[in-house]
């Protein structure tokens, strides 16, 4: 599918913020409730308390809209923190991911999403390049500061580094549903560290 | 809930196994199509071609159905090698577990049964107790000999060894969708590795 539209299109001066922020809020609840699958343009209209054509003025599709709010949440809360030392930055990160996998609803909106995207190709590739991509390139520039102070080989294999930032917190908090306090956060920093190979600022 | 129940209950003699296997096809053929939320023992009955109350001869609701049928499977899935080397040990364990979470049916209910879990704490219990657990306490053997063979320190962190064996080949291959090939497995024994602190044995 095409890029979702961050930007309203032809005609957004005439859609009203108040009104989009309303429907963001209803899609997010219906998500949260009863799943992807099973959410309809006019139960979200409804509880928008707006007409289907306000949403369809705004996205061509279900997919698109639900693309754009749920992308527009995620890469917010990404963080690419500059505290000054590798552990500080990794120890943010992994705080940063457990709040998005914690936060009320998208802990249900989240794991949904990717057990939708398991059967649907299509909706597979739109979260990467909506959420995935943007989340990683964030993070990126993280890594690329830790070489350039030392903390890293320069030969660091970045996918397996940002792997490691997602998937541990993803495992304990949305598979194994364990709450993430700060002593397993801080566990888990020492545990990328040690697999990065990272060693102490020169 | 209650355990679910992998002996038949009573009355077990006269349930037929060549019955039992079609229906837990079923099972997974619905799940993979429909999800968790959308199965219904009709649909399931029907693709078996059995009656319904073959079902409810077996197991007392759709839950403990759903939870035996998809333990079953994971169960026997997670490999608990004797290779002689951690390194060897961990890079079967990883390339089970991509195996698992490959497998042309599993790999859409899993993701599935995972969104489900996040809105049912019931069922997220259950998947814990029947599928969690069982594959965690055979890998903890895996460890125990490697600590004994001085590859791992006595105090190695288990509950965060055990998520790096899970988590690290989720994230690649459900949720970013990446197919896990030799090269990767090796690449992540490695990082696997490093994470453990892990020493070549003495």
């Amino acid at each position: 599918m095409p890029e979702p539209t961050r930007r309203a299109p032809s005609g957004a001066a005439a859609l009203r913020a108040d009104k989009t922020a309303a429907i963001a809020e209803a899609v997010l609840d219906e998500l949260a409730e009863h799943g992807y699958g099973r959410l309809s343009m006019e139960a979200v209209a409804k509880r928008a308390g707006v007409g289907k054509s306000a949403l369809y003025r705004r996205w061509p599709s279900k997919q698109h809209m639900i693309i754009a709010v749920t992308s527009e949440l995620s890469v917010e809360l990404a963080e690419a923190p500059d505290t000054g030392s590798l552990h500080g930055d990794v120890l943010a990160m992994l705080g940063a991911v457990a709040d998005w996998l914690t936060h009320p609803r998208f802990s249900r909106i989240f794991p949904d999403l990717i057990a939708e995207a398991n059967r649907d190709p299509d909706l597979a590739q739109a979260l990467a390049r909506s959420i995935g991509e943007p989340r990683r390139s964030r993070v990126t520039d993280v890594l690329d500061r830790a070489v350039r102070r030392g903390e890293l080989p320069p030969d660091t294999d970045r996918e397996l580094a940002l792997d490691l930032l997602g998937a541990l917190v993803y495992w304990h908090v949305s598979i194994r549903g364990v709450r993430p306090d700060a002593g397993y956060l801080e566990r888990t920093a020492g545990t990328v560290l040690r697999a990065l190979g990272a060693r102490p600022a020169v």
